[in-house]
């Protein structure tokens, strides 16, 4: 579809000196996501991967977990009033006996909890939603490998590298092998593409598995990998606070700060023999 | 309320050494804003001027644009089955004869427009529903005055220097004065927190000013920073394609890249006197 990226002319200065040139942009549009033809979410994306990004926000928020229980995504036509396709809305039908989604699936992860909206609400509605356990004898993973994931990462981020304006996230095998790259405006579409990518090729639960992102790790982002069963989620940047609850509550080996050879293990640093 | 950041023990590894001590992180609760009792919002966010936070959503989303339309913002107590307070739930009211919003408002900004989900549509949204509009011969700012401001915004970010975890925004005079500082684990929090305080002010619009954000700018940030009358962004990092051509559309000034002496202009040069 050739809209990953869009080109633009800057007014580029450098210590006073004024130039004129043409400069790559990320792409940012809308996507509206129904299901069986209800409107569920609007999400501003780079367009790319727009299946693989559905898929992926269904799993997250716990409507689907394995590939049958997707039947088909399409882009809707006639979104316009001439009848044409903006190939921003895509409908999702599920397969049969699968319930569709509450209304108020954006809300569930903070609110279903009778104690109130807090953290620690937030933390129960994750476990309650969950379809996997993480175990901690499941995966060793080796921190030499770890350390060589933000060079793969990044050496195989061909559009980051002309625009500088995408996050990306990285599946990975314990190996240190790069099995999903996929990059958007925002993080948390980046890490939906790559679930979704992993749903629809049915390798749910992700188990010895590493996600590796590459900005900061929100509670978000470590609500989506435990939805995956990923159980390690690794970031460039700095978890919060509700991010590392979480990512203990659950299992999960919790890496920030990547970069060189150093990090910050937050929780689970057995997995890496530590 | 002394959560804006929280202690945990942390394993750091360097070249293969490892060593355990406290970190500071930056927190994270989920915030749910009501408005008239009706739930309209929950956002993961920093606590802290979560009046701010509440006030500036409701100036990004059109339904306020002075502080004369703001009647109360409170915590609601009682939002735990004991009677607690979490502090994590607000509700404002609105002054007499200000219309509350619609409950899909955030979508508004995406889907109101008859010819179909793309980005013409969110830009057609955005002018219909800004109140105030931007004139280039309105502000002049000088160029040496714009690259002194990312060192201020760092200076003043000291919970950034602790946990490196957290957004920042900065909203500056045409001289180059912070008027005000707001950090969130979100960006789009952290922008709201700075325009709510200018609500509760009650400077809107906010002419003659200049705003600075620490990560890329989105649709969304320019669409935060048209809603306030706002005339000039200012990011460090990548700004994305409908981020641009909003900016342009609606009279403002894009810089991103805004590093040390040298910045990318992407809209609106001539008011930097380019």
């Amino acid at each position: 579809m050739g809209r990953v990226t869009a080109r633009r002319r800057v007014v580029r200065v450098v210590d006073g000196r004024v130039s004129a040139r043409p400069d790559t942009l990320a792409a940012e549009e809308p996507l509206e996501i129904r299901v069986g033809g209800q409107p569920l979410s609007v999400t501003m994306r780079t367009p790319g991967h727009d299946f693989d990004l559905a898929a992926g926000f269904l799993v997250s928020e716990g409507v689907i977990g394995k590939a049958g229980e997707l039947n088909a995504i399409r882009y809707c036509a006639g979104a316009t009033v001439d009848g044409g396709n903006t190939y921003n809305v895509l409908d999702v039908t599920l397969a049969a006996g699968v319930p569709p989604p509450d209304p108020s699936v954006e809300r569930n992860f903070y609110t279903t909890s009778s104690c109130g909206l807090c953290g620690k609400a937030s933390l129960d509605a994750v476990r309650a939603t969950s379809r996997w356990t993480v175990e901690y004898d499941e995966l060793q993973v080796d921190i030499d490998t770890v350390t060589t994931m933000p060079d793969t990462l990044r050496t195989a981020q061909l559009v980051f590298d002309r625009t500088g304006g995408l996050h990306a996230a990285g599946l990975f095998t314990r190996d240190g092998r790069l099995l999903c790259l996929r990059e958007d405006v925002g993080r948390h579409n980046a890490v939906d593409k790559v679930i979704g990518w992993a749903l629809r090729e049915d390798r749910l639960p992700l188990s010895g598995t590493v996600l590796m992102v590459s900005g900061r790790a929100s509670f978000e982002l470590v609500q989506k990998a435990v939805m995956a069963g990923i159980p390690v989620l690794a970031a460039v940047s700095a978890p919060s606070s509700l991010a590392v609850e979480l990512a203990a509550e659950m299992g999960l080996t919790l890496i920030g700060f990547l970069r060189g050879t150093s990090m910050n293990v937050y929780t689970g640093s057995r997995r890496l023999g530590l």
